[in-house]
């Protein structure tokens, strides 16, 4: 395996990208160009989650797929421990994480006769705040604002397949349920989440539209797995639903698997991602295979 | 193993029981009182279907669940081969196999001592239109018109949870859906059922409304797991994922998943459930198991 970072830009401290390329070998007989997955970890926009990083490329890789992740930009440089609002760098609001997530998979076609990369199955996998991400670039890869700012045509942008693990993809919904909700930590997330994206804690409607990916689902949408527990406070599993709806209106082929327990940010929900308060769960863990099998069907 | 058939009623030809009650021993830790299973199968309120009856019991039944098949009234008594419309008998008609349906969860209920049946764990299991019925029972379980038929209260009745697979739950939706259909068989289809749920194969808004479950859930519609393949042709996804945002919003735990491809009536999708056109299919049949993980959960 060659794992190495790559920065994406050359005049900009942001969108770091990791490889877990695999080696290349005559005496296997799928040696040659393989599929490829971007992992995009979760941390509401944020941070980058190490536990929906490293773990995932190499339970990917161990499938026979080069994998990859994106460090991409985060809006909160750093929390400061005296209590005082965090750092914030307002050009790495959304949509530089973007910007970011189309670079990548630009780089991963560039490079895929380098990489041995099967340039037809490059997925994008997120998890929460990166599967709002990987459904953004999955709804917005033929989209001016993206493709001109990135200097390429759509077609290099576009992901073959979407992975989106617990990911928030409706705003309006997640806006209005916020009314609802009494746990503090959720509604302060929810406040940090909505500086990040839409640059104020009070988005109007029209911003929440415009960063909901379920509003922007078209038949060009690539088909997607989507994942995510009943249980989840964060960001709750209607938004997959929802999701799911759309695509089936639009006739993308899609998957969806929602467990009924399980906290938000299961990751890949086994030991080598439990941590206090999430631990591995044997029956939600059943993703990853079915996630899998979904992507190696023809 | 015991199995029998048991009539359901003194006074009518329909309604039957069929038994798969584990031996009791005290060999084994979980001998006392096991769950139980009652099974619904398939097959368009027409005729319920055999490769969604033994199978399944037996599946369930090697997990430790006591597991019965229902035989419900089915409107159609025979298909005609001068290809006259078949011999219908109306007495058969829906709401009959709701009462067939109730009146078993009732009978396990009645013999729980004697069956060694955890009265507080009885699942019901439907396919296709018997996952119509199931959710039915689901939802109509404390209304009048069903208990007062049945001569019982609404607790003798309820379901402790609900298998739902490719069920058609929301006629609303299938009727309007059903303008965009093309195949013919599916089109047959779909007078056929109306014809035996609503006896008219033009029925009123009101009364697709009457006997849509999704319409229907409450805070008190049992805890519900749903599988359904987006290809299905006869009853689309969305039927499943509209019932799983109506137990969402009345907060009702429940599990779904939802696999890209196969075809309606998967049933088992393992070889002891394949036939042609149906083949059994490595991935789907994982709902199996997951129902089961589901099942056995506290």
């Amino acid at each position: 395996m060659r794992s190495t970072q790559i920065p994406l830009w050359d005049d900009r401290d942001t969108g770091l990208l990791t490889t877990y390329l695999l080696d290349a070998t005559p005496t296997v007989s799928d040696a040659g160009k393989r599929p490829a997955v971007l992992i995009l970890p979760g941390g509401a926009y944020l941070y980058t989650s190490d536990r929906e990083a490293e773990p995932v490329a190499l339970r990917f890789a161990a499938q026979g797929f080069h994998a990859f992740v994106l460090r991409y930009a985060t809006y909160y440089k750093h929390f400061r421990e005296d209590g005082l609002p965090p750092v914030v760098d307002e050009q790495y609001a959304f949509p530089q994480p973007l910007l970011d997530a189309g670079k990548a998979v630009m780089m991963l076609r560039e490079r895929a006769e380098e990489w041995q990369i099967d340039p037809a199955r490059i997925y994008v996998c997120g998890f929460s705040a990166g599967g709002h991400l990987a459904a953004s670039l999955g709804v917005f890869w033929r989209q001016s604002f993206l493709c001109d700012a990135l200097g390429t045509t759509a077609g290099n942008v576009r992901p073959d397949g979407l992975i989106l693990a617990y990911a928030p993809l409706d705003y309006v919904h997640m806006a209005e349920s916020m009314g609802e909700v009494s746990n503090e930590a959720v509604k302060q997330t929810w406040t940090m989440v909505s500086q990040a994206l839409f640059g104020t804690a009070n988005p109007t409607r029209e911003a929440l539209e415009r960063w909901s990916p379920v509003l922007h689902v078209t038949a060009d949408t690539p088909r997607t797995f989507l994942w995510h527990t009943g249980e989840d406070e964060l960001v709750p599993a209607v938004n997959s639903l929802l999701f799911a709806q759309a695509l089936a209106a639009h006739k993308v082929p899609y998957e969806l698997h929602l467990f009924q327990k399980g906290p938000h940010g299961l990751s890949l929900a086994d030991e080598t991602t439990a941590r206090p308060g999430i631990p591995a769960d044997p029956h939600a863990q059943t993703w990853f295979d079915a996630a899998v099998r979904w992507m190696k069907m023809t």
